[in-house]
């Protein structure tokens, strides 16, 4: 399986990035039941070639520039290698106190990575739990802090008095995870961005909108500041907007996914300035520090409100370090009750590369990124059409000084399927305050500069074609 | 990495089972941030035989006899090493065609191998999901079955008034996911279980509750009925209830997480009889089909009750094949967006042993639990507490042939603690009924008939030094 990896990651960038297979070509292709008697290595392997190969889109080849990349590394490879070795299952500490102790050790030391304060380290008053995704970190803070405002009031009904923030740009899951809560949708305030507020929420509408509710007897329950959305990468302002949520006792959360990782660089760290404020905050390792799939890392100020959310006690895990309450149980901390040595992973990029090294990986995708804007800018027919933060350039084909009543928002869809079915090229769309744009997201790890500039040409040569058929119509 | 891990199986006999380190050993022994510079491989190899194995608690040691076992196979470790090769992000059928339609497909297989209804099935009118733990599972079908009802009612408040049932027995994390998604702790039926009732749920209780509740303006719920308990992998007679359930508009989840495996042997399927009736079932082959953490298998008659419920449409994630409705978009049927390729892991397993083989492992870890029981049966000292299902065996230290007066309960807890001690074995406990008992789980993938001996040598050896010491004192 090594050799076979090894040649798969030599021959990527034969494979078109994005899968161009019709939907149903696998289940009409394998056989309808598990085999009864065993099947040698060689075969299921082969298959792999035949059957899986086409159907991938390949997220790790270095013309992937689509959504946000899912970064890897060989030390993180090992570090889950020898996860999966032990299959310890560290619901709580004293079934494998390694793999709890080494979690809040890391934990620890990527908070330190990123200048958090002390009070949300071990070391200080708080503590960090690596969930899968952020959409388990929003849940569960989501939990505690409805928990902790139905304790507070004494109104019926309190749920349906709860209000929850966002901007308009913040990820799905927020809403999806304040719906599973029960959080009425009408109670689900996704403030609209602008393009003037650079796709970021407005301070001024929070303020607004926040009075309002409390004005009709509604309860703040929790804002979500994005720094880095999914869409343009928009940075939510904190510190502004914690000027506001402080007259009110709401949980604030910084969603740092994507740009999170950024912020070990002292130059990006400004970011999450105001941070010391904040309840909980999450960045998601799996995206941009190398570490796979999944790796979300959440701290909080306060992790006895999940505790007392989310606990159990049931007789069959009962033991003495836990009923001393003098070690962390993870089970309490998250969704499920099992868990994987998930800190390895984490354990083994950390050291392996350092501190710096990760800093310069960072530094190396915004480089590029900045190189392809450069790019776009250089050619009078694109524009840039978000504010470009961190390692993504949202940008679209504008052709309106040659042309003059063209539909810019159709001829970017036509130009995005050009490039998409070239298979060379991987890119996705998005649409911020009305406005269609193409994203260019830098950084998986085999991208290099060459491969930006190739890119580039092919955005180039499908944008001529298009300009050509223009120029023949008119 | 593959060395030092052959090395560890190699050797994992001569390290104690349950880990002897006390609560702090490694927060003390390691450096409090992470390295600026790069640190060489072998010095973090280095790192985790000095800091981590002693804080290991070896699940995979032949002789760990305690909770459920997690097992392991070289099948799915290179189905694992395969998946984080690929890294892919299988949010939708798009971003990983592959990975979505090869769950389809081995989610169907499964589903075969178990002999479920096609209204489970992809290729009938159903369909499955793997999550990663059980405690997804349950919580998604409860949001979905939480919605469905609420639609379907026009009182006030209606969460307040929905109700949901289980036995005392069932997982923790089932009350956990009900006060997660917002039912009033105080609407969480846990019906208590006796002995009499082999610790499953009494169906003359369920009936009595659910008739009280409904004559109360109450709305059931939510029924879960358990295949193997977690304390005694008791059977909650799943048809009985089912009876019961159906005068009701209730949704039936069968939450066979450890014994649902076994039913892949047709002499153990009967288990299952009524799944036909239910809405959804849940298996997780990471613990007993040798697939490593995380696997959890989540079939449902109506998906589409779960997409409703947990949906999302983001512009940045919009794609023909999702608008066309002609694919699977594997997001919509759990907590979060992203997604690894996480049936390939199963795949493997499937193919490279075959039905024949995974149904002869199963009847082994079986039937060398039903040896233990027999030497436990052949000591008048110890008696069977439970009805020994699948490959559990519940018994207790009894002497009071010898002994009059004593407390039983102590008793074991300090034969527990002498075993766990020694490092050689390590088992758990439990309390059913008010009955303390010691589980003696088999089925750890490097368990042999000779630790099962061993094991029950190191028991008795215990026992008698217990059994010594009281005859001192008397």
């Amino acid at each position: 399986m090594v050799d076979y990896i090894a040649d798969y990651y030599k021959n990527i960038e034969n494979f078109p990035v994005l899968s161009q297979v019709q939907p149903g070509y696998l289940l009409s292709s394998l056989p309808q039941t598990a085999p009864a008697r065993p099947e040698p290595f060689e075969v299921i392997l082969g298959d792999v070639s035949k059957y899986i190969f086409p159907g991938m889109t390949h997220w790790l080849h270095p013309k992937f520039f689509a959504f946000f990349p899912a970064t890897i590394s060989s030390a993180a490879f090992v570090g889950d290698m020898l996860c999966n070795a032990f299959n310890s299952v560290g619901f709580n500490w004293l079934a494998s106190p390694a793999s709890t102790e080494l979690e809040m050790v890391v934990m620890d030391w990527l908070a330190s990575m990123l200048k958090l304060p002390t009070s949300f380290m071990f070391s200080g008053t708080g503590g960090g739990v690596i969930h899968g995704t952020t959409s388990e970190a929003i849940l569960c803070t989501l939990v505690a802090a409805r928990n902790r405002a139905m304790a507070a009031t004494n109104v019926d009904n309190p749920v349906s008095k709860l209000v929850v923030y966002a901007s308009d740009q913040t990820h799905s899951t927020f809403a999806k995870a304040c719906k599973m809560i029960g959080i009425p949708p009408k109670n689900i305030r996704l403030i609209p961005t602008t393009v003037d507020s650079k796709f970021a929420l407005p301070p001024c509408h929070f303020r607004k909108c926040i009075k309002a509710d409390v004005a009709a007897g509604l309860v703040p329950l929790y804002l979500c500041v994005t720094v880095g959305t999914t869409s343009t990468a928009a940075i939510d302002p904190l510190e502004e907007l914690l000027d506001i949520a402080g007259d009110y006792d709401i949980w604030v959360h910084v969603d740092a996914a994507y740009a999170g990782s950024a912020c070990i660089c002292p130059e990006f760290r400004y970011h999450l300035n105001g941070v010391d404020r904040v309840d909980s905050l999450s960045i998601a390792p799996h995206k941009w520090l190398l570490t796979y799939l999944d790796c979300c890392c959440l701290w909080m100020k306060n992790p006895s409100l999940v505790v007392k959310a989310l606990g159990t006690n049931p007789e069959y895990l009962k033991n003495e370090p836990s009923e001393s309450n003098s070690v962390v149980d993870y089970k309490d901390w998250q969704i499920g009750t099992g868990r994987r040595f998930k800190s390895l992973r984490l354990w083994f990029v950390l050291r392996t590369y350092g501190i710096t090294n990760l800093q310069n990986h960072i530094r190396s995708d915004i480089g590029m990124a900045r190189y392809f804007e450069s790019l776009v800018r250089s050619d009078p027919r694109f524009e840039i059409v978000a504010p470009p933060n961190f390692a993504l350039v949202c940008f679209r084909f504008n052709p309106t000084s040659e042309f003059k009543s063209i539909k810019i928002e159709s001829l970017n869809r036509e130009l995005l399927d050009r490039i998409n079915s070239t298979g060379q090229v991987y890119m996705t769309h998005t649409i911020a305050s009305g406005v269609y744009m193409l994203r260019f997201a830098v950084g998986t790890t085999l991208t290099e500069k060459r491969h930006v500039v190739a890119a580039w040409k092919v955005i180039e040569k499908e944008a001529q074609v298009i300009s050509t058929t223009l120029k023949l119509n008119t």
